[in-house]
């Protein structure tokens, strides 16, 4: 029954929020607990759940040199080699307690609560030869000596060769369970083309921490990053996890947002119950905050934040929330509790690209009540009528046409359905066949 | 209406026969129509239908120099630069009727009649500077003179920047519409990547291609060669084609088959109405033929057969086969003739790999009344015990299980699937809850 | 004692004058006959000697699409497939006389004669099937049908496995010697990696080409284009050529000239007599013009010509000017001239880099009298002060200085070498140990 | 004067013996001692001078799971972080002498001593912040945390960029200059290609250890590994090493040692004093011995042996011996006492390759005297007849001919040097002109 149990963590693509794109490594209780509030004041209601605690909870100088990581940092482990949160950023961990009690005040605002974890071992608990719980072999003997991220000097790959490496799993996945966390975000792992010298190793670990999870005890959304995930890998990827990063890093910039229609493109037939390909977070409202306070409000214009908004929901990509949500202003939280266009991502079928040039983009999908979405995307700089067959939207005669963002019937259309889209904006319309 | 026209072409994977298997560049009438009247008889009642005739039609000379093709060779033209069938190799259509009289008399035995095209413009038509049909200009001025074939000196490319590009391909589609032609099989287009100088042509052609068929007037099946595909251009190929290599040449190489166990993997999201991920002809029977009649039967054991018929069927292939059907023997013609395997290949739905290393393969897919569909691939080289929990196949509890290559019911399973494959061989199943 | 006759072609590294640069592929005998005179009176007496006739002097219609070919163009052949020069241009060459009477004209004012040919058979002689001379084959039967180059439709390659293939390379070099050619530049051979689906072939039409002068009882110098050459090949190209191109095609843009640098230090040690790293003709003085008559002046400043002078000199390229030497201004003939400057590019020795950075190049020579020639040059766009100790250019205690460029004796130095060099600039210094 | 004294450190190509082929990471005192103490006896007469001890001498547990590295092995460090042997593999080195007593004792048999390195800080001096020595920096502050070799996880790499890093490697270059080396062999560095991620690093710390070097006050004989070096790399390494391995680790397979005649081919103009591209190590006599004593004789025949040692002559690789050689035979002893064949590799010039075919190799060079060395190579299992004419050579009219392996005198030859040269075998001639 492992397959099912897999997808059942994720029937529908997951609605959160995730502390990197506001506090890179250096979140504390204080921002985790704060907009878990927030999302549990005016986000639940939406379908919001998810509160995830982004890298380095187990660094206590996270922050300290700006978002950079400080090269071999003395993580927080515990005498089996495991990372336990930095008590000076997560107060409520001290007597090892762990992330309990933070879990355990999600849960009861109705919430639930991830982390995220890089593949691998801590290279401190290997050069400490710590003993590997419920074995008699050591963190040094599973290691990989070899496997090392390129932008973080945390872990070593975790060797599946090597006896002992499925219980080191295993170990720390029972302590996530134990704390009560319901979604893991596992980095460096997902673009199986990374470490050309060696790319099943990473596929192994995936396979790893699958296992690790269906032997906790506890339902967890297994998500992989980085991407670009490598397509020739889908059916993997399905088998595995839950979530998957189609792209690299995603920021408010014009050019990686371009870049997603292609990637969308090339996954779009991947989409299904409890196989989400993920476009990465959203950037939207007060980001990149550094430990003084500095920060500053997306770069995306509002109709590039409608484009985002628009492909992620039609596609189906899980909508994870970047900023510092208690600094959103009215038009960030009008993107997030949007119920017409949030029905689109949530129980949107078939979507499928229509069309895509260096001009546009169009896409449909099917409503559950049998009426058809479709959205344009123009990627210009300018204006642009854009127009299409109904015919190509399989649909005939004439339609009633709901514009979702706007939440105003417009008038009906026979034979072609046109719009003028804003620079680097979309429409998302909802077409009823009268 | 573009797209459901295309699709309408083949809702269900195309059934029928090819000549290049057995006669290479070299068939002539009287074996087209020997095979066509050998489908009429023997296999028109299971859905086989299509007669094809592959490439260098054109060539008097082929097939002299064995199955290479002779450099430069004075291919057939009309006066805008079409290729026109070989009276010599195709005498009924002397005096200007091309294929019409072939397609008629296949018609006539209610079969579909295709052909076999290079992608591009004769270098002899571009030499000569024929006129482009409709058009001012000639061939010299839609050629690109450095997109060249690999293995095939017959053809330029066409360049779609060039005015008179598209009317050339019309040009060329409408005369086989003209003919009576119900299927055509483009060459050297299919993998976008064999040209990485100009990838983007390859596309472009495909699209020209797509357009002159839809102003063309006649439904064909439009099938592109030689692979693999490439599936980052998965969306296109759908867009276009009803069918599309994933793989380079087929012939009857154990490797070759075990090589397809990972295309299929990676393409089984691709299969759909009209969109048909082709593993390439079956060389069952008599194959590789020369002009004097010199050839052999396929190297394939009867379990690699089973293994290749099961494998193209639960993931639906197109079945083309591709040996002289006329030297079919019983065991051959049985393999062409299993109404209940050919209607898990033509009605199958939602098939899946199920787990796939380097010892078995396991496949599932749903039929149309409800059971389950679920084939076991022995990859190794001794027999092999393959099983499954039936759960892993979305089955509860018992199920009646019936062997679809031996048409036997078997002994009810509960829990658990098991079977003794031999070695290179496979079984399919059809399991009914109880 | 085919080495030894190879290297006897150019001892030194020629000095000459090609068309391309200033007329592509259009020249014609006025041009070329006025280019020459002008160089008999101005240059030839500091060592100028080859008149080189670039690109397509057998199509007629060349230039009239500007300097773009004209794809399959109808090139004047002669009865075996070989070109010959279109009359309309080289009226000297009616009635079959092809280049003779340019040559004589040329050899006349104690000049050399030479001409640029792509490799392989011209695809009319294939397409019309033209016999090879002195053999029983004919040109479809030796061209290789997918070896086609990528910029230019005039050519298919020779395939060396094919009887006749060496006879088709006797019977052209044979021509041209019959006609007093002295140095023969041959196209789209040189980088060896343009053609990755078959690299050995290029090897193998160089090796004809080689043999195909060794046997036609004139000296020619063997040029080879277009670069980059690829280093691994440096044995073979020492082996079988005279010069053979460093670069891709170089013009007057600052970063092609940037980027010789790194060409230079990889090639230095494969510069010695007869075998000459070649870093492309001159862009100097009056260049690009059309069939019209527009042009226009080099876009180097003049501190940048000194840097290519400088460079191509004291590395032994061969110097080709590139302009229409009769619209020289003083500078530009200046530049050719300096006879200080061309004795480092004629007979220096032990050439080698000193350093490179980002900012700044050293280079050293040896020159015959057993002083040192030193090179600075700046990359930077600010002037820029250079020192090098002398014990660096392997010189001790104190040395005279002379400034070639100036041709005027500076200040003794001792110790350490300095100089201001301006923006993009170059000096050139022999030091002379006292 | 910092390239003279670079050069001058190896003005002929070294002379020596290495631990690697014999005793791989596990060589002790009584070994190296031994090994010298043969060389002082039978070889220091012809010239051998270097005793090298090869890799993980700081190891104490080396060799116990056969020649495997034991990953995150406890290397023994001084409180600066440097390596100093262990003691149990090296008792001399007791009471923080280091290997000044081992260098002592090789010193006073007249020999020269070396040591391997890797590049880079040990990861323990890392994860355990070890000073710098005369900084007040932290090892962890100048590594790189994602640079890793791939086959030894006993170091990290240095980044140039960070304070401390020049200090680091001067740190150890005196530590090694107070014991009194005279050659380090640097590895995991040679191959800028290997860490295609970030190739410039691996420069760069070839620059930093140039520099130590040049500051500690004693002259060394720098060498790199592991190959293929990369040829692009030529001018860099020509300015920064002595010797730098061309080829990855040789050992006593034939196919090895046929692919070493293209690695000389594309290297063979990168020869000169104190530049010396290295064909690794000679793997002859009794290799291969683990600490339990078990080893065996090299799998080179007696003709393979002769076809090595007469291309590294020829070529001027140096020669280092990795056979035990307390257990040589006496043909083993002869191969490297043949004073005749060690001239040709000590004191020849021009060294060239003549010829390259699948079938077979000619080299030649010039001798002192003004003779000429030529080399035959049979490529083939056949005994094969090969022939050149002099003139290939650069010889005239008729020549006396020494047979420098036999040293005999042959026939003299006239016109055509010819040789019958047995399968996988060698001849090695000097060439008198009459």
């Amino acid at each position: 029954m492992k397959k099912q149990n897999k997808n059942l963590a994720a029937l529908t693509p997951p609605l959160g929020w995730n502390s990197w794109d506001c506090y890179g490594p250096a979140v504390n209780e204080e921002q985790l607990l704060g907009n878990a509030e927030y999302m549990a004041e005016h986000l639940k209601d939406f379908g919001w759940q998810y509160v995830v605690c982004d890298i380095q909870w187990s660094e206590p100088n996270a922050g300290k040199e700006g978002w950079a990581y400080v090269p071999f940092a003395p993580l927080c482990l515990d005498e089996y080699g495991r990372q336990i949160p930095a008590e000076n950023r997560f107060p409520s961990s001290a007597g090892g307690k762990g992330f309990a009690p933070v879990a355990e005040k999600i849960h009861a605002m109705g919430l639930k609560f991830g982390i995220h974890i890089m593949r691998g071992v801590p290279r401190l608990a290997v050069h400490r030869q710590l003993p590997v719980l419920g074995t008699d072999t050591t963190c040094n003997r599973i290691a990989s000596s070899d496997s090392v991220c390129r932008w973080n000097s945390d872990m070593y790959g975790v060797d599946f060769r090597k006896p002992g490496a499925q219980e080191y799993y295993n170990s720390i996945f029972n302590l996530y369970a134990q704390w009560g966390v319901d979604f893991v975000k596992v980095d460096d792992i997902c673009n199986t083309n990374m470490y050309p010298h060696d790319p099943y190793s990473a596929e192994k670990e995936i396979e790893m921490i699958r296992h690790a999870i269906d032997q906790c005890g506890r339902q967890m959304v297994l998500s992989l990053s980085p991407g670009p995930a490598v397509i020739e890998k889908a059916w993997h990827l399905r088998k595995n996890a839950n979530m998957w990063r189609i792209t690299d890093d995603f920021w408010d910039q014009w050019d990686l947002l371009l870049h997603m229609f292609e990637r969308c493109e090339v996954w779009q037939r991947h989409v299904s119950e409890g196989c989400w390909p993920d476009c990465d977070m959203l950037p939207l409202g007060r980001i990149r905050v550094t430990i003084d306070g500095v920060g500053e409000y997306t770069h995306f214009t509002h109709d590039e934040q409608i484009t985002m908004m628009t492909l992620w929901s039609i596609f189906r990509s899980p909508l994870i929330m970047g900023g510092e949500m208690r600094d959103n202003d009215e038009w960030t939280l009008s993107l997030l509790t949007n119920e017409e266009v949030l029905r689109v991502q949530q129980h949107g079928k078939n979507a499928e690209q229509v069309l895509r040039s260096e001009e546009r983009v169009i896409w449909k999908s099917d409503a559950e009540d049998g009426s058809r979405y479709a959205a344009f995307f123009n990627l210009t700089k300018q204006p642009q009528e854009i127009s299409i067959p109904l015919a190509e939207l399989e649909l005939d005669g004439s339609c009633h046409v709901r514009d979702l963002w706007k939440k105003e019937n417009l008038d009906d259309v026979a034979g072609i359905l046109s719009a003028t889209v804003p620079a680097h904006g979309a429409v998302l319309y909802q077409l009823t066949q009268i």
